[in-house]
């Protein structure tokens, strides 16, 4: 038996579970560290109606496997599981499978549980020189690093990263790695000085606009309405904003600002673990200042209320 | 003296007007013919708050010019007056220079007058291979090709048009140059048949998701709301709408579906004149087709009312 948190669709619970059995191409992982993300604190209000283990943040060692070199080994797993067959799976584009199945977010148990199951080939092992508390966030520094595969910052750009959350801090580390000139629009002043130690340039959303001039690259990672329209306002012609979060409900604008100064959105979401891996093994980032406190799974009541106080920066499960 | 249509911020009316006279650097044009664009009709709705002469597509003979090897010359203008010391307007981007004026759309007498003046740097030749005819679509020909510019389209694309106007029709004409495998969606039966004349596959646009998969590209030129619900569901992950054309008000969307799917949305405008000029002079393109009827200026009223009718595709005047 195993200790899991279960998500049932309208609240949250600590449960005795069965330890997951694995099929064919399957490994069973004992949890070492799990992250909470912001998409977790939006699935206990209905994202994705996902009923089931929630968790996709997690370092781990593998306890069974269709690969027996991997048994014993310290891993990370690429969150999206595709069906190996479609042209989105054949050209490496999992994450865009439209039969994925994804850890702890769409018909996956995930990893706030002493054991969890993925397909082997969605592992990763972890280098020695990376600890379990960097390796934790190989997920959303895949993430944060996915906007590099999709737009091309060069060391002349202007970027202007919008938020002083987890992620925004996470794209900081990644984006000054260009050599871009980069800016930083928060909204808490508690956050801010974090930001401030590592270099960054923050001004106050609501000052930015009086502060600088337009910007190369906007990136949203704010997860507000707000975010956008300061996004839209921002950005130089020609411009590109990239959308690296999601909001709740619908978003309201005048489509002609984009279409006048020819304006680009790219949307963002996952990306690929090895290259974040390699970021982390040759020492380019270092996340772990992130970890404002670790919980065990029965304290999980206070570890979600840290994680949604808007002063904290990553919570994290330690099994 | 001269006629001239004058838009005074609600009404239009034919007036006589002084030629306009020429500063340095500028050219005097006698208009030969001038098209109408969906752009005149929203400007009559207040779009820009434009008062003047309105008109920006427009074939004509230079009279007066700073560059005495134009006189008596054929020429087309680009309809956006840069600056000239911005760095827009030293990257060839005057189109985006922030004190641009835009020819009968912003701060500049337009076309809909038998004289206009444009700064000389705006004129382009016109080859003697072209006609009056061909001319008078360079302005519409280089906002079409301006996608080209801006996204790249293979042969292997497939590539969904939305709107079945006179835009839509140029960037079908400039689109299939790439070999893409284009489909567009039409809402009116009786412009299908100009489209299916010139081999292009046509779905009405409710039954476009019932017909065929998702595409690689979709340009969203019906300048409607609904195109851009259409748009959204019908492009695939990592796939890019370009949007071709401005909406009245507000469009409300739910972002999610930008970011979860990866998609790019490319805002597009104006484009160059040089090389719309040269797909006419090749033969490439043959837009004539279009012209439904050719008005007098003193039959602007009926000229207006052809050209919101819904069923028309390009109305001129002829000076």
């Amino acid at each position: 038996m195993m200790k899991a948190l279960y998500f049932n669709g309208t609240s949250l619970a600590l449960q005795e579970k069965t330890i997951p059995k694995t099929e064919a191409g399957q490994s069973l992982i004992k949890v070492a560290l799990a992250g909470i993300c912001r998409t977790d604190l939006e699935i206990f209000k209905g994202y994705m109606s996902f009923e089931g283990v929630p968790g996709h943040e997690f370092v781990g060692v593998v306890q069974e496997s269709s690969d027996s070199s991997l048994l014993g080994r310290r891993v990370v797993g690429e969150i999206n599981a595709g069906c190996g067959r479609c042209n989105y799976c054949k050209a490496g584009l999992e994450r865009h499978c439209q039969r994925r199945a994804v850890l702890g977010i769409a018909g996956l148990n995930g990893a706030f549980a002493e054991y969890l199951v993925l397909p082997t080939a969605n592992l990763c092992v972890v280098p020695e020189s990376v600890s379990d508390e960097n390796a934790v966030f190989v997920e959303p520094i895949a993430a944060a690093a996915e906007i590099l595969e999709q737009v091309h910052v060069i060391p002349a750009s202007d970027v202007l990263i919008i938020g002083d959350g987890r992620l925004a801090y996470l794209i900081f580390l990644i984006l000054r790695l260009t050599g871009a000139n980069i800016t930083v629009a928060s909204k808490h002043e508690n956050k801010k000085t974090l930001f401030e130690k590592i270099g960054a340039t923050v001004f106050s959303s609501s000052h930015i606009l009086s502060v600088k001039d337009k910007f190369d690259f906007v990136v949203e990672a704010s997860g507000s309405p707000s975010g956008w329209d300061l996004a839209v306002s921002s950005v130089r012609p020609r411009g590109v904003i990239v959308l690296k979060s999601t909001y709740h409900g619908t978003l309201e604008f005048n489509a002609s600002t984009l279409v006048i100064n020819e304006i680009t959105t790219v949307g963002s979401r996952c990306g690929k673990f090895r290259p974040a891996l390699n970021l982390l093994s040759r020492g380019l980032i270092n996340p772990t200042v992130l970890i404002s406190e670790s919980f065990k799974l029965d304290d999980y009541s206070a570890a979600f209320e840290k994680a949604s106080d808007g002063k904290t920066f990553k919570v994290v499960f330690r099994m």
